[in-house]
């Protein structure tokens, strides 16, 4: 892809494979992003003249995302991030103390910690659905029954929820959403599917687990390349309907001017109140700009291409051991190297100007392809590696 | 204020008087975000490289904040936009089923809307706190002791939180927020006290008020000439201890890479996860501007001159009744106009290009006045109205 490459300027500086933490954001996207403000300026800020632009920036961006999940756009909302978007449509359920929320073992401690509060205060039970290990020993063909397997284990009478990220952030292995979302379906209580998206969103087409989730949690500054500060929520049909807002503002209201209207039906009732609109106009630049590119599964396999080398050549790595037994299903490659510090390894990896992170669960170094991501930075990132 | 002026390109397009529904955004503060974004970009946008650069530009703008409140910087904590720094910090604090809310009648209707929320989850009562008609008919110089009258006849043995905002988005009105803080101090279960600063920051001295209250919440983009998406609250010692975050992220632990840390003892466990660091230059370089304006004394004298001048303006008009009685405190003149339907009048300037908005509760017309507003634009506004 050296049309996108070139229209970012954050790879031209630096050997980046951080795509996980954080994309680059295309130039075309700041421009936009910079453009809309001015329009926001020119017609507004605060006037009648301004409003059909910002509901055509807001409603394009939600579009967008909506295609991309696969659903109605009434069933999108936007949020500032993906705890946001996992976090607020929790607290407005019906929890009846004694309930249980089941957690994968592999989920971000921002989403854990949200859980552990609220189950404090609800009175809720908290339990773990271990895949970490389930990850590192099976193979691939076999990860979806195994998967299940460990989760019929794990569900009770009592399970009212069960979180799972749908590309775990330090395995960077897939879960198999539609499958746990089917199987939650043959539970008594059908619990809800919390997914947290982080990872998935723009690196993997979505749209079947997106549509089987109850929640399905994403940001678009990650692999959708877009600005930080904006992300979206799927929500299912029966979580519109069972869940109240938390966090409620104007954007909550049916009617805005009037405290006694009633919250949206859609989405939109876990839209909290002013945001930054600019954002929009600049994500659904960065999404077109994918979008261009290919289509979702066609992009997943130049990311595989980039993950697949790297894994490989990991393999030939004295004192490598990747997570994963077989090559990796999306762009998440994590390593561990024998006898070496991986905070002293990402500091002088990025000393040369190549940049990885290190991940505390396990103790462990991640680097991520994006289908910008040439196969010399990759030969790069492998020979710094083997010169430690 | 000429030069500060001609740097906000949204005035040179229209007649402008919504600077409580957004502020002009000034061009060296669009400069600055777009700077950031670039920095972000050539440092990172995930590497150690770029933290110090992002640390700086929180802090930066954090400290300005805390300044203007008043404040310690540990007491601060940035948000999205006014309702989420009223309505976080309220959740994780200890209710009990009988407590009770006692909030203005002039409050937005979307802290309203989260407090019956609140009240409808945790058993809690609501109650009115009547200023509106106080304001309408009351001398300035007797304004706080009724206030406090008011307050004094509607706290109950049961009262565990008074919600009122500082400066009245309808009437115009400022409420005498340090004197009831001291007098809820006063009462047994010395409630806690929770200010909309909306309309306040930036246009009045906030320090008294911000230190005095439990959570004086605040956005960047109103009469702060910031970008939106970007506020803040500050929060006192007592509600930093008491309260529990609700929306919780990676920003609010003390470790973010481990859910079994606990949060930040300071403002930070309010907030939440990614956001638009951007931003924060952007709010930062606004902060700048309007200092070298003038002190926040000297700047409310000057929103008070044009204030003034439209208030007199309006005692002139056929059929005009302002709703304060005397020359408003800060910038917001509301007015309501016999036989004419408010919208039709927004509309019917609007096509002039002037801009003022309506407001439902009391229905009238509201137009502000700021630091760059000029004597011929209120004129302009007052022979439009006279023309009607």
């Amino acid at each position: 892809m050296p049309g996108l490459r070139e229209l970012l300027p954050a790879l031209a500086t630096k050997t980046y494979f951080n795509y996980g933490g954080q994309g680059p954001l295309p130039t075309p996207s700041l421009e936009a992003i910079t453009a809309s403000w001015r329009t926001i300026q020119e017609l507004g800020p605060f006037t009648d003249a301004v409003w059909p632009f910002i509901e055509q920036e807001t409603s394009r961006v939600r579009r967008s995302l909506a295609s991309l999940c696969g659903i109605s756009p009434h069933r999108l909302a936007l949020t500032e991030n993906v705890t946001s978007g996992c976090v607020l449509p929790l607290w407005g359920l019906p929890w009846q103390a004694g309930d249980a929320l089941l957690i994968g073992d592999c989920e971000h401690p921002g989403v854990v910690a949200a859980c552990q509060e609220l189950a404090r205060r609800e009175g809720l039970s908290l339990h773990s659905l271990p895949v970490l290990e389930l990850c590192q020993t099976t193979a691939t063909a076999d990860l979806e029954a195994a998967v299940l397997r460990a989760l019929e284990q794990a569900l009770t009478p009592q399970t009212r929820l069960v979180a799972l990220s749908h590309l775990l952030w330090n395995s960077g292995s897939v879960m198999p959403i539609a499958a746990v979302a089917a199987a939650l379906q043959q539970h008594p209580r059908q619990p809800w599917l919390l997914v947290d998206a982080a990872q998935s969103m723009g690196s993997l087409p979505v749209q079947e687990a997106a549509a089987a989730a109850d929640i399905y949690a994403f940001t678009g500054h990650k692999w959708c390349c877009g600005p930080e500060g904006l992300g979206g929520v799927a929500l299912s049909e029966r979580l519109l309907e069972q869940a109240q807002p938390t966090l409620i503002g104007w954007r909550s209201l049916r009617h805005e001017t009037a405290a006694s209207s009633s919250f949206h039906g859609d989405a939109r009732r876990f839209e909290v109140a002013t945001s930054c609109v600019p954002l929009c106009s600049g994500l659904a630049t960065s999404l077109e700009l994918l979008a261009a590119a290919g289509t979702p599964a066609q992009r997943l396999e130049r990311i595989q291409a980039g993950s697949l080398q790297l894994w490989q050549g990991l393999q030939q790595l004295p004192g490598a051991r990747t997570l994963l037994p077989e090559p990796p299903p999306a762009g998440l490659v994590s390593v561990q190297l024998r006898g070496q510090d991986t905070a002293q390894v990402v500091k002088r990896l990025g000393a040369q100007g190549i940049w990885i992170r290190r991940l505390d669960e396990p103790d462990c170094l991640r680097a991520c392809t994006h289908i910008v991501t040439d196969g010399a930075e990759i030969d790069q990132l492998l020979t710094a590696l083997a010169a430690l």
